[in-house]
């Protein structure tokens, strides 16, 4: 009789998008007239830009002639977008990053999942709180916690509160954990780290012999210089720290499907006997055995991101969605709620008034305004009171949105 | 201190396709004017269908309108190619197969692998011998083995060997197996089954509760009608079959991505108290958690294999392959090699002569005629004496391989 894995009978009924989703069609299915703007999900709306379409275009033409067809690539990215990526997103700023480092892959959610696959499950697992709901439902997926208590948390994840009072950085653990999830700039908060908090990650890890998945995704967003892109630029990082990137929120990417994993060569796990192992070679042989390769067409339009052109019309799209934010801080701030994030990242966290809960505010501004934000707390319990608005979308979007929210809200 | 999944240290050093890549690259330093021709992986090799490729570009084009842009798509894929798939697939060959049962994402080889996150670790597994080695080496990464003996079987799983004398068909096992591999048409031995063996499984599956894992990657090449393409063709299979489908070998997608699973609704399997649990819930949050969808672009590609003009540019690309087979299996034989497969399917399968293991076949292959192909012992200890031929390559690349053959092997 085949069994199931049990695990996945923890899981939270819905993934916080889902319900959202489900709310917001049954208000449309209400209110047929209404012109709901979306700042919810994370998700790009402005068009790709033009070096990567045309590379694209290019890459698909040489599909049509034998002699330039590609088929199976390597699975872990061809050498020219690798080597891109290891000179430009890390070289350039000092990190001792090799392209045989660098996994490239369809997307950080699958890698943030994956990555589960080559760690034992005794490891000690550390997340904030709140958190990107990926990293704690792969953890309940592989078993490696508990049931989900009543404040919404999986007993054996050690959670570390991020909020107003800690300014968003979680403080360090006093017990021991093993892996560590970390984001900077932060997804939801927008908060982001220096280089002395990083390093006094990177310290703790390397005292205890923990790894630090660090997730990325949001770096294009950084635009003061003092704040690092990649845990990389830490010493020691090394040592202790696997990092996910994407091309999904710097070039638009979300429904184009590119990312990429760095494992450095360094970086030691623990086998049962105590014998160190090479994560890097663990990792190798997990995608070369699990996976195939990103589309060679998508690799091609994700190389066009480091070209003179695609430097330049990725700089416009990130300067275009900060203004975004910038708009729907003043703007929200005006209409007197405290608000975070959003310079950065991409991403603003308003607390919400009048002691209102994050589903509470979500639901009054969809009826009041028709405009979608995410409640803190689908991002966990110390995201209670809290809720994401995004800077993706259109500006007459946001503009309106913001109008309503100071009119009606 | 950061533990790693020990189960890794279990896997054997070489996956096989690195370790032929390491003896031809040797072969090729030490003889850098030989003409190597590479018959081994199975790699498809002639262009993209046009079809394919106008859809794509106008997919690409789509991206550079913020009103045609699309960002993250449905985990699950477009409704616009599962209905297509569905109708073309399966409803069309009598298969009772709906749209929502139906999960693109980016490879076949990713799905056989990931589709053990949502079964139970106590779940006796069975494989034929030979076998596609994935499956094999995804049940070892999971810890569903124990070590591997010197024959090159790992401890716990049932082995179903493959040969010459049950026409490279599997007997039913005599013991209770949970989950079952089946690939047909096969690779790598190029056997088909009929609807009468596939019966045999179906009902031995319900009798026993056990779910088949049903391989069809390379349905495409079957011409007899009388042997089914889908498992779905067989009275019952909805109950306890999933089915894993690529655009890889049919439409030359290897390098572009794109394959889909089948996972029927009325699947079920076992939680640990006994309750009856929906797999197809399971597998859709798997995919939601952990997958973020296949490229806009690649779907539109795979879409584009169900219009006119895209299946008659199909249906020649596997009129040429399976014509470079015939070529093969004649050749072969008037060489005065015993061969199988290659009718219904892209894979020759080659007894090795004299007594050679199929490595040293491999070797005086390469050495003599400057000819690659894949050792069938790589394939499982069963496959030792074999050789697999694969039907993927130019017309002259084909005809000068069996040209050598015929006079320096």
């Amino acid at each position: 009789m085949a069994t199931i894995n049990d695990n996945y009978l923890k899981l939270k009924a819905g993934y916080l998008f889902p319900e959202i989703a489900r709310r917001v069609n049954t208000f449309i299915e209400a209110n047929p007239e209404a012109q709901v703007i979306r700042l919810g999900i994370g998700d790009v709306t402005e068009p790709l830009p033009q070096a990567c379409r045309d590379a694209m275009i290019k890459a698909v033409e040489d599909m049509g002639d034998r002699h330039s067809f590609k088929g199976y690539g390597p699975e872990q990215g061809y050498a020219w977008l690798r080597e891109k990526i290891a000179s430009h997103d890390f070289q350039a700023r000092g990190c001792d990053i090799d392209a045989s480092e660098i996994f490239i892959s369809d997307g950080s959610k699958c890698d943030c999942g994956n990555i589960l696959d080559i760690f034992g499950n005794d490891n000690v697992i550390a997340v904030t709180d709140p958190v990107y709901p990926v990293y704690v439902d792969t953890n309940v997926m592989a078993g490696h916690t508990g049931d989900i208590n009543d404040k919404g948390e999986y007993e054996g994840l050690v959670y570390l509160p991020i909020t107003a009072e800690n300014n968003f950085t979680a403080t360090l653990p006093t017990q021991k954990v093993d892996l560590i999830y970390l984001c900077f700039p932060n997804n939801p908060t927008g908060a982001t780290a220096t280089r002395e908090y990083l390093q006094a990650w990177v310290d703790y890890a390397r005292a205890n012999g923990s790894i630090i998945f660090y997730d990325a995704a949001y770096e294009a967003f950084i635009t003061d210089p003092s704040i690092p892109h990649s845990i990389y630029e830490i010493a020691g990082a090394k040592e202790c720290a696997i990092e996910f990137r994407s091309f999904s929120k710097n070039a638009g990417f979300t429904g184009t499907r590119c990312a990429l994993t760095v494992v450095p060569k360094n970086l030691i796990g623990k086998a049962k006997d105590g014998a160190d192992v090479e994560v890097w070679k663990l990792w190798n042989r997990r995608q070369s055995t699990k996976f195939n390769g990103v589309s060679y067409i998508v690799q091609r339009g994700a190389e066009a991101v480091y070209s003179a052109e695609g430097k330049a019309q990725i700089k416009a799209l990130i300067d275009f969605y900060m203004e975004n934010a910038q708009i729907i801080r003043d703007r929200l701030t005006e209409a007197g709620l405290a608000v975070y994030g959003g310079v950065n990242a991409p991403y603003v966290w308003v607390k919400t008034p009048d002691g209102l809960t994050s589903w509470d505010f979500f639901d009054k501004l969809l009826h009041n305004c028709h405009v979608v934000g995410t409640p803190g707390s689908g991002f966990g319990a110390a995201g209670e009171g809290y809720f994401r608005i995004s800077a993706f979308n259109s500006r007459d979007n946001v503009n309106e949105a913001m109008r309503r929210i100071l009119e009606k809200f």
